[in-house]
């Protein structure tokens, strides 16, 4: 047969050029496709004709990638570099956000920022730097940040009088500025948010997940009275919550830290916490109450209505790229990142087959103006490479949704669609495309938000005794609920013995007994431990 | 008469307090509102009734500002602060941008963006810090940048083994990072964009015209041959003077940079150069040929189509926050900042008077939400500021429309449309509101460049000598148009003799001589020369 000898000569160039082939098959269209290289081309719609299917089926291109199963962290590792991502620059623990990598962020921001302003808040710009005379005013707040902070003491060829460092996080900066601007309780409420990044000389680093310098938002708020404080310290935290959820659809446990893990200089620090596909928890935003510490340390005062000299009541909250790498853990499997469509650049992308056969390209861009007029984000891979290829590289990029559209499809008067999460294909008629992209897209999102949700239930555990804990979270990671009796010396007793890092005290409260897990003491509080990133 | 009993009242009440009165005419409904310091507010509802004109008719609040025509630099400054824009930190040279300036700055970004984007660019984020031995692999560069960077020698407690500096400019980094992923002319071209900030240890600074710190946004392609990298050169520079015309309403000179004023390692600098109401000139955007100087030096080769290595060649283009003193500075009065209708954060300001009265509000109210509809980013003003009062704020600010709807308009079905830019105000129908405030917009929008483009106008000269353009930038300054031979000696002492800070060879070449205005040789080229900020 014609294609049997083809097929031979395909593997013999690919062999001599140090290229394996691979197959993919488009079961829907029932025609099957070569990938190979880059370096070598073969005429998928020539081969396609023929009708045999290769002996390969279903193989694909991104075997180089590591199996999570048998080492997480190292596929983590291979997702954001050949996903492209991110890359490492020549310091360490600094990465550059290649277009992929950063477009995701833009959508986290764009659609976090509208959350932000619709709940009133206004967006600002601080300097990058710290003085150190600054960074000192609030006593709790240096001793958390100065063991990592990156310090300039020349400015051009001079020696500066003051060091100053690059901003880890902008308590101070904000506080200084309220202190000017915050005269009477008329301006009041500030309700400010920061995008920017920050620097922290972390010891280890893994991108996204910590890094020497990262992206993030920072919100400082000054309210007139505790309560109102107290209130926007958890309305932002459901806005996470929700955000989370709804675009990144990862499920997270809302709650409150142990006063040991509270953020440097806050009265009370809030956090939703995700798990990820290994079981490790990730914290991944918080909300701090400062009460009045940072307003009487800067001196932040107001006249209120009754003419009396009053200390504002603060907040932060922040999230960062340090999600990304969540999103990654959280949906990602071995052919690559699965992304939601909120968190997508590319939410649909076309793959034409035998593009130099005449009206596939045209057909092709006729498809994605249409997807595009109905707001979705379509892009067309037009390369030079060949379509199995392609699928496997957008299957590594977690691109939602796959049109392919050939000769045959055009024919037919359908294109083929596979969806990233399922893997499933189907023959879609043209004329009922878009419904169809959209409906999906928006399947595709809930889908993966309950997959989440599974996932999070069945790592989640309870234990009553510190063996327990330990041997479940050795032989199955994930959260474990175990009462505690709120004494610091349990919490790091539980600490040591079973590495469980991260504790969450979970504002759905539930009891699973009635004695400390550690000490065997009454206790009343329950708590969400893990090992996290 | 009761009207004057309740002035003279408020006027003293005003004296006591130490706040001066100060009126407000409208004269389309022919009422009158009466304005105080933000400690009195008088019922400007009961006060209207009378009908009687207070004495000092079209007085504004803003009197505390600098008169422009005295002391520009003075006027710049006071307006900076008092429209809220921004604030000075206790570092020197770096600012705060308050929510006022730093959302002009978002509408400049987003607005920016789409341009980017639609022409093929994709938004990357590069590490806020070089290494020392990054930054001097380029000649020139490090020449150029080395004595005005920041340098950060300690992360945390330890001592850092080499110095790493704050960016000043990207190059480096980009370049550093295409020599790792360009190989193939299939790479090619890439075209890169940031969005960050940058720090320069400038000696003297002012807010958004000069400082330590600031935002900009810094274009980097590769290309695969040099008529690319040109067409990019100048595609950019087209960009940057089609976004301030359009955008900011700022008219600006098309032209090529003199040797002596190229960026460092640049083979060519373009750039558009804008004139201030001052007639002082300002660099608006400025726009990189590098060749393959860069490529040579980093290394970033790629196989062309015939198989052949070959080095890329590199462009880089920025546009930074400098423009918002440039906005500032072309269209301010003395009234405050007037803003082009697509820079204003807030286009409709509304001013509900005699708020208390029923339906006052709910009418604002109905308004607001009516023009929202139709896309215009509009606001009510519901202080308990008093309207004058609420009048000259937004005047300061540079609110393009303002709209008073009190008790009177309502019964007439009307509000009072005020224009920022030419003063004008007019009773305009509720119900044909939303079209009139539309084409209005567009009406200031057109307003503002044309009255830029007359003003640009009236302050280009032509000179033949040296003595010439010396006293024309003494006694008008502005743009002077005078042939040079092309001699950096010349330039040299064009520059010392008639202090022409900025010179810009116009793309629109005309003879206005024969000979160099310096030495009297035969000169080709016809160059603007000007004072620059």
């Amino acid at each position: 047969m014609q294609f049997a000898k083809a097929l031979e000569c395909i593997k013999r160039l690919n062999r001599r050029i140090g290229c394996e082939s691979v197959y993919s098959w488009n079961t829907a269209a029932d025609e099957y496709i070569i990938a190979n290289g880059d370096d070598f081309v073969s005429d998928a719609g020539k081969l396609r004709a023929d009708g045999e299917k290769p002996a390969k089926k279903g193989e694909s291109l991104v075997k180089d990638i590591t199996n999570m199963e048998e080492d997480f962290a190292q596929w983590y590792t291979d997702i954001v570099l050949k996903a492209d991502l991110v890359n490492y620059s020549d310091i360490g623990g600094f990465i550059v956000f290649r277009p992929y990598g950063y477009a995701i962020w833009e959508l986290i921001q764009r659609q976090m920022d509208d959350r932000f302003k619709a709940s009133g808040h206004e967006n600002v710009y601080m300097p990058m730097m710290i003085s150190e005379s600054l960074l000192q005013k609030e006593k709790d707040h240096i001793e958390g940040f100065a063991p990592e902070v990156a310090w300039v003491t020349h400015g051009g060829s001079e020696k500066l009088t003051e060091k100053l460092c690059i901003r880890p996080t902008s308590e101070t900066l904000f506080c200084a500025h309220y202190a000017k601007i915050i005269q009477s309780y008329r301006d009041l409420p500030k309700l400010y948010n920061q995008w920017c990044s920050v620097v922290r000389w972390e010891k280890t680093t893994r991108p996204f997940l910590r890094t020497r310098e990262f992206l993030w938002q920072e919100g400082h708020t000054a309210h007139a009275t505790a309560e109102e404080a107290q209130e926007e310290t958890l309305r932002m935290l459901d806005i996470y919550h929700e955000f989370c959820e709804n675009v990144l659809a990862i499920p997270t446990i809302k709650g409150q830290k142990t006063e040991s893990e509270k953020f440097a200089g806050a009265k009370r620090t809030y956090t939703i916490e995700s798990i990820m596909h290994d079981g490790k928890a990730l914290q991944s935003a918080t909300s701090h109450n400062f009460g009045d510490g940072f307003a009487k340390a800067f001196g932040i005062q107001f006249t209120d209505k009754g003419n009396q000299l009053q200390h504002v009541h603060q907040t932060s909250w922040g999230f960062s790229t340090r999600m990304i790498g969540g999103l990654i853990m959280v949906h990602g499997d071995n052919s690559g990142l699965v992304l939601p469509p909120k968190a997508a650049p590319v939410q649909v992308i076309i793959i034409p087959i035998a593009a130099h056969r005449e009206g596939v390209m045209d057909k092709a861009q006729y498809l994605q103006s249409r997807l595009a007029s109905s707001s979705i984000r379509v892009k067309i891979d037009s390369s030079d490479k060949n379509p199995g290829w392609k699928f496997s590289e957008h299957e590594m990029k977690g691109v939602p949704i796959r049109l392919e559209i050939g000769p045959k499809d055009i024919e037919k008067g359908q294109c083929i669609l596979a969806r990233r999460d399922t893997g499933e294909k189907r023959a879609v008629s043209l004329d009922e495309i878009v419904g169809e992209a959209s409906a999906l897209l928006d399947e595709i999102q809930a889908n993966l938000l309950s997959r989440a949700r599974a996932h999070l239930e069945s790592r989640t555990f309870s234990a009553a005794s510190l063996d327990e804990m330990g041997s479940i979270l050795d032989s199955t990671p994930g959260f474990v609920k175990a009462m505690w009796c709120g004494s610091e010396e349990c919490e790091d007793i539980i600490k040591e013995k079973t590495g469980a890092s991260s504790r969450c005290i979970p504002f759905n409260q539930e009891r699973v007994g009635d004695v400390c897990a550690c000490c065997g003491k009454k206790a009343d509080q329950m708590v969400y431990w893990g090992r996290a990133y």
